[in-house]
């Protein structure tokens, strides 16, 4: 295993940074981060625990480090925002092979290149358990940033991609390979920060599906004080998933959007509506199948349970 | 054990935001945050790792809090900037103790109303240990921040308050009681953002003492591309403590500094000349102990030991 010190040397020279708006990057006390005119900073963190989030035995590393990236696009993506730079603070056991770690490395590089992120800084120790929490800056025009709690009645609610298979995915881990479409979907989501940042002007709400389809649905309805009305049948599914993994299953990384004539397509990434945004009471979600009307509980991804 | 939607309720609830840069602050995909004019941004995370950091047994939850922030506002400070708001990331056992989540957010808020600095998100998961990890945003006058690389040959090398006490602390937690002021000082650090921030303009060089003064000393000679003389007798030592534990002992959160004519004292801290940087081989220190000089060798925290 590395020592601290080989780790953040590797590290520091593999990511060095190009980018211009990067006064002072990683191996300072902090980053120092230029914002262009007009722009506020955008920020979160999306943390992966072992054995909450993936296990060492069935989870590559690349895959845990491309996702810790992604899901924070995902949620700069959510606000209309574009992402920039990161952090990465990273806890794991001392006995832990380096080629695990440089495993590790790569996804995030990979991610980190395929988003444009630079990583710039972030803290590392060890722990029993393999611990990686990513906090993300990234920028949006000031006052432009889409919440969760603009929707409207009368809002159609749409969906990006397709969903339910990371859920069939994490489901299938065990059986066949990584490079299932299922699975491969689950280890690498793809975020729709591009998708999220051309439809900012024409959404009222935006959030991502991180936890399901029921319960993010849920969360923006409640946030905006609205109920909506889901047609089942259309609901886009995953090659393999059925409709209760698109419902409930988590970590599809699509987004959900409350706007008014959204186009069917962005970027080549399908734009489904799904329902409509109605004044029934805060929270309710309706499902409607085969002409049948049922009250569509939140039921997804819970850490604590 | 509160479940994952009360414990963000319940934060939600209690870090409301009063702050009128926040646009946007708990409860959606990403915070918003507005930056004035003429600033860039200051970003910073530090983990708190359970059996690394802390043992659950002898630190009261509060500290481990307080701390998460406090370490966070010291790496802030080093920049000579200004702290604004963070992202707590928290994984917690399932079946750990509402009380212990209670005291940890005790801490926290107790921190974030010292330092003025405003929770504005973060994320929560499961995991077999406690792992606390806090990002933070702050702001700088663009090109202003201070840098570990400065430093100038016939600098003076400065301390703030006193070194030793933390180390001391932590070999004591077991022994005496919390109040006892090594202990205390272990258990909830001072951070010197705002002497750092009033000596932003005198330093050419600035880091904080996390690892050690021999540890954080090379990092900044080694930046710096400098050597240094110090001088045993003048360095600050914590009530109780030896030159060791001064030396090697990590987490005193006091202030590392070169730069010309430091006062000896900035809002009621003291300010404490240890030394001179010297023309010698990048990296190496030379410490005089009655009158006779000898080469010292960083050693200090390494988390992977």
């Amino acid at each position: 295993m590395y020592s601290e010190s080989e780790l953040i040397l590797k590290i520091r020279e593999r990511f060095r940074t190009s980018d211009t708006s990067v006064d002072i990057g990683i191996g300072d006390d902090a980053a120092v981060v230029s914002l262009p005119t007009g722009f506020s900073a955008v920020l979160c963190s999306d943390l992966l625990a072992e054995n909450s989030h993936f296990q060492r035995h069935t989870h590559p590393p690349e895959s845990i480090g491309y996702k810790a990236i992604a899901v924070n696009i995902s949620d700069i993506g959510a606000m209309g925002a574009i992402p920039g730079q990161c952090l990465v603070s990273l806890a794991v056991p001392t006995d832990i092979e380096e080629s695990w770690i440089d495993g590790l490395l790569d996804g995030i590089s990979t991610a980190c290149r395929q988003f444009g992120v630079q990583l710039v800084g972030g803290d590392s120790s060890a722990a029993g358990r393999v611990f990686i929490d990513v906090s993300m800056l990234g920028r949006v025009e000031t006052g432009k940033a889409v919440r969760r709690d603009g929707a409207l009645v009368g809002d159609g609610v749409y969906v990006t991609g397709s969903l339910g298979g990371s859920a069939l995915g994490l489901s299938l881990i065990k059986s066949v390979g990584p490079t299932h479409p299922a699975v491969h979907r689950h280890l690498y989501p793809e975020p729709r920060h591009q998708v999220g940042r051309l439809l900012a002007s024409k959404a009222s709400a935006m959030i991502d599906i991180s936890d399901g389809l029921s319960v993010d649905l849920a969360h923006l309805l409640t946030e905006s004080s609205g109920s909506a009305r889901i047609d089942a049948d259309r609901i886009p599914l995953h090659a393999g998933a059925n409709l209760e993994l698109a419902l409930h299953g988590g970590e599809d990384y699509e987004l959900l959007i409350a706007g008014r004539d959204l186009p069917s397509k962005v970027g080549g990434v399908a734009v489904t509506q799904i329902g409509e945004i109605t004044s029934g009471e805060t929270g309710r979600i309706v499902l409607v199948q085969d002409s049948r009307e049922r009250i569509l509980e939140p039921r997804g991804w819970q850490h604590f349970q």
